[in-house]
């Protein structure tokens, strides 16, 4: 394993799972069967305040539900993969489309499905309460638990390491009227 | 009481009771009567893992609500019994119905009306969280809690021990369009 | 202060305020405007017991919401008092109309509105987290915070007392269909 | 900085930041794409109290939702401030309108987008896990979490140390029939 401060200052692409990433997990079932999730708002502004600097964010999600596309689209995501059967693929395939070295992307995972794609992407994380076969595999572990901070945490980080972090006057979380 | 590693060893079917156990036991209740609860993705996965590998998964609740079987449909769960009078009595219809001894079963329940069908199956066990009563008469208590994993950690057990955990690649933990 | 242990024999009707004892004190607000509250199983398992054994018991809430009734009528409680603007008057009606004695009564509360009607009553409990003003009249402080195990603590404390703890083989915690 | 035990007998108004300080930052998404947050009842009752008593109460958030405002004004709180994009100009603004000064007002905030703000009042505070940047900056911090208490805790100092602190009998949380 090389230099982690060298290497998370070479990133300019985020790769996220979401379920356990982004949430705690939780999936509420609603009467009419949609699957609801909760997310974070400090996760969210990091997310934002990202894009808005000009680094790639990619949802990587095996999960479903009519509102799961919600929350990212409102954040200015536009890399938003639902349903996923092979996480390594479409990994892939939202490199290709950006023209991104595998040493410039960095992949947040929490379970099994993720080891492969948390493996092929130049950096490995994942929040405190990942199964320990995904802490196994993790270049970085945050402190913070899925869905309690852990997104904020490294985007900070990197962004941190590159000279990038810092609120904008007059920005705000959700500059998308909708 | 025998050696656990030998009789989890035997086990080929999994029954759960729903409130305190795939759940914290939080119960939302919604404009329209209904009662909604809050699944975790980790136990989701475990258990859509364990059908594909063959094992039985039964779920015996004495609660109700529109969405209580909308979840375990999506993970292929076809055993779903709800508003249960008697757990012993569904649980006996279950095993009769694919062939299972007592010892091949283990159950996992949290408050007092489990306890019965919990010592009538191989193996009991309960989330760290489940009532006095019911943690004295577990074979196995787990480190999780209701809703936090607990259910995940006993099929990941009983795979451990039977040799089948592990992620087949392309395997999503929602291999059903609905 | 008299002898707890022979004072709680005593009690034989339970009143509750809801938010913060029922339930965490969270309240979601939903699209509609109504305010949508998350209960715990364990909880209304008590609950249920009692009134099957005889047992009177009553909500008494300031607070308000389409939905805050339904869960205690499932319950098959029917001393439901909402909106309350004078606790101790709500409470003397209910005493007055099921013919209890003070010394028969106790009272569980978070927070200031509910400290005059907690010290009209036999016995005042709280929830762990309740405020330091109600910790300070509580004759018994739960180790359970609210909506966390505290309603179905106090329960379980008074039916042991009197030798009514225990499950009925059959009962379910929701005997009415609806 | 000077002497916080006068400084805190100083103020008369609150301003309030939502997402993380009156909720503990999840924002869960609806399927019709709104945004539900979930408040706490202490808090509530806190603030009703403070309205009541002659306090100023602002909200000013960058967060929006149709049901953001619906909590605030069933607490009789008026002056909500939603979508803002620069948080101090909407500070101005209320405190012109009310004819208050820097040091009458106290701002508890979270994140980076309310540390101006913070700054530009006589007090700035913040709940126990807000994030480093707005901790520094924070004459005080609440041992409580953003949802967990925060709101109630700063409010409950300030009436203290003015005397205004203590249940009404009668008072409702709720006053305002909807």
């Amino acid at each position: 394993m090389g230099n982690f401060k060298e290497e998370i200052a070479r990133i300019r692409a985020f790769v996220f799972d979401v379920d356990g990433v982004f949430t705690t997990g939780d999936i509420t079932v609603f009467p009419d069967g949609d699957f609801i999730r909760t997310y974070n708002s400090k996760d969210g502004y990091g997310v934002a305040l990202a894009l808005r600097k000009g680094y790639k964010v990619a949802i990587i999600s095996g999960g479903h539900g009519k509102t799961l596309e919600t929350r990212f689209r409102r954040l200015n995501v536009t890399a938003i993969y639902t349903q996923v059967q092979d996480k390594v693929d479409t990994l892939k395939e939202f490199m290709a489309e950006h023209g991104l070295e595998r040493e410039e992307v960095i992949f947040m995972g929490d379970d099994l499905p993720d080891i492969e794609a948390m493996q092929y992407c130049g950096l490995a994380v994942s929040p405190a309460d990942a199964v320990p076969e995904v802490i196994e595999v993790s270049h970085y572990v945050s402190r913070f638990d899925g869905g309690r901070g852990c997104v904020r945490d490294i985007i900070e980080q990197v962004m941190r390491a590159r000279g990038d972090w810092g609120h904008e006057k007059g920005f705000n979380v959700i500059p998308v009227v909708v």
